[in-house]
């Protein structure tokens, strides 16, 4: 029986697993993390409303009536390509017939990783939570500071990167101080919280209709968010963000400007483009290799005019699924399937309560009406019953109560600035 | 107006706050958390059933409507009584006309503070957290673990302490891997698993009626808990519990066996009993003072047959009630109440799914009937009911599904043995 192995648990890995369903072959699934995570809420761990396990799932429990299947949790260090092993810490090495990597992204810095320690981003369970404790013990700080430019540095966020990402980050932060929270302190005002947003392009949202931009701009003002937009940060460093030649004092800044291929390029030695991702042909095999597949944000494969695939889940899931397909046909003997083509079904992006952007093929929404299908849409891609109900059900008391569920500090030791 | 500084929210702190209002006090709120902690669940979060912001509360939302209280996150370093301050990290001074010690109690290691390193207690959320992280990644390990010893070592938990947290989680732990999680392993079987109650008592929950300890022992061992009696560790180490002259592998230790209060008598120098706690009078007032009370878990008071009146939830709201009744006497002009007398309202635990043992007055009761009450009772007592209907909902699911739906391990970072 074919041994398959797969490198990572994301939308790309995960789909590739569960469409190998019954093709006759043996896998393991490596993940140096015991989950899944549905990323798109992630940033609503950050932000107080949701708990992290309503948004990741134990991939063991995913996969348990798979007993096809066996999970690894592991940090995978290399591929040995000769000898067809992957190479897990500790020395072990796992043999493969098939190897699909779907190693993910990670922030990139464009060449200044010392921002990394003031400007976390925001791609793990642990970047939520430590984002989380950051905001909120920023609020805590200023409540009671009686230095008043200081209290004015705590009570600055800012957010880099007009995209998807920094456009919830600061729509939700901006709900958060500003019409959730501030009746809970008693020396602030968390309404005169400043939320920055820092774009370096001249508008948000650069891969949606230029009115849905313009709208989200003005969504964003309107619920107190300063966009800033045609601005590049300079420096970031302890306390402050560098915008051209102003420096802001800030107390959190978080960084949602860039990312970057995992190492699977550097395991194989083979050809990257400048974000660090291999250039694959349709086919999804990794150059030079018969056997090596990858998927999902570690790969650069062609689009229409020039550009690539874009980096959402719903690429992933699809290459995920060809890769299985392939896999599956060379199982049984067939030729290879045909090359793999991207069907866009279209981008969501949510600006705060009641408000989002949606464009699926001619169809364009904001608003409202937006935000309700963001939030169904959302819902309905959650793994299981359990997370669709108690999502559903944090949303609509978040609605109601206006209270956020999940604001508990967690790891205040000591010193609760650490 | 007099100024009440109220230093610690857990049961006892909280409830004085709450007794106040409309006393005509202003009330400063310190915590070194931002929270208050739903303790007798607790062990929920340690078990993947709950996550953290289930069993927690920010204490500002729980305050927000009372503005009278200004909520402070901070470190109390001591209390400078001659000029009616606590001192609290960074030099900060807060002045008070009465001053409510409720700062709880921390693990005692009975001398061997070097055992806390690998025997963590659970008192706070971050000690579910880790306690959790610990099991789950033990389990991890195990599964790629290919020495047999070591595996079976990884394999084993130990659980030292009779009293009800101690039997409850090593109740949970055995349903945990004996019932839940083992269909998602592939190399291990995880119902082999080593649960083990170390107990230096004759018998298990020293406060209940003998015939209940022993209905407890066995409803333990038919879960497959193995029940020591009689049986003192003698040392702690990496890897290893020592029971006498035995050394047993150890991959997961957990303390529940003592606790001892905190520093609050070393704040004031004044006596305490061999836990630290501050002998009181019946008027809760600390030896020497006029101005300073102290309740719950910090203090030791009188109840009956020399018997101090116990560290549970009840008896220190139940202070916590009684101080407050006291400052509002003092503020209107009226004599002190009557001194305070504990009304022990029952004792109830838990040993695991559809089994409990409760003591109330002169009902006694056991088995699931006993699971119900307890069910139901914790249900009633927690904090809002966002948290009653999610935790309701949760156990439900977990019921039904046999799932547990908070099984992610967080600060998962290079290392996961970390």
């Amino acid at each position: 029986m074919k041994h398959v192995v797969v490198v990572g648990g994301g939308f790309g890995g995960y789909q590739a697993v569960s469409d190998l369903k019954g093709a006759g072959v043996r896998i393991t699934l490596i993940d140096q993390r015991n989950h899944h995570l549905f990323q798109p809420l992630l940033y609503q761990v950050a932000s107080t409303i949701l708990s992290s396990a309503e948004v990741a799932w134990p991939l063991r429990l995913m996969l348990r009536g798979r007993e096809d299947v066996t999970v690894m949790m592991a940090k995978v260090e290399g591929v040995d390509t000769a000898a067809r092993e992957v190479l897990v810490e500790d020395g072990q090495r796992i043999g493969y017939d098939y190897l699909i990597l779907a190693t993910g992204a990670q922030h990139s810095y464009f060449g200044n990783d010392q921002w990394a320690g003031f400007a976390p981003g925001l791609k793990t369970v642990d970047d939520a939570i430590a984002l989380r404790r950051k905001i909120l013990t920023s609020l805590e700080l200023a409540e009671k500071e009686t230095d008043e430019a200081r209290r004015a540095q705590l009570l600055t966020f800012a957010v880099i990167g007009g995209g998807p990402t920094g456009v919830e980050l600061s729509g939700i932060i901006a709900d958060l101080t500003k019409r959730t929270i501030w009746r809970d302190f008693r020396n602030i005002d968390t309404r005169k919280a400043r939320v920055l947003l820092i774009e370096g392009a001249k508008r948000v949202l650069g891969a949606f209709p230029e009115d849905l931009s313009e709208y989200t701009r003005g969504a964003l003002e309107r619920r107190g968010v300063e966009v800033m937009l045609g601005r590049n940060v300079s420096d970031i460093g302890a306390g402050f963000v560098k915008v051209g030649d102003e420096e802001i004092p800030c107390g959190t800044v978080v960084w949602a400007a860039g990312v970057a291929a995992s190492p699977a390029a550097k395991w194989l030695g083979v050809e990257a483009d400048r974000a660090g991702r291999i250039k694959l042909g349709r086919d999804l095999l990794v150059p030079g290799y018969d056997d090596i597949f990858a998927v999902g944000d570690t790969v650069a494969v062609e689009w229409t005019d020039g550009k690539t695939v874009p980096g959402i889940a719903p690429a992933a899931k699809q290459m995920g699924s060809h890769v299985a397909k392939t896999i599956y046909a060379r199982v049984v003997g067939k030729p290879d399937p045909a090359p793999f083509t991207y069907r866009h079904q279209g981008d969501l992006a949510t600006i705060g309560r009641f408000a989002a952007v949606v464009k699926m093929g001619r169809v364009k929404m904001k608003g409202w009406l937006a935000w309700w299908v963001w939030g169904i849409a959302h819902i309905f891609f959650l793994i299981d019953t359990q997370s669709r109900i108690v999502v559903a059900w944090n949303w609509l008391w978040t609605l109601m109560s206006g209270r956020h569920a999940a604001r508990i500090i967690t790891r205040t030791g000591g010193d609760p600035r650490a």
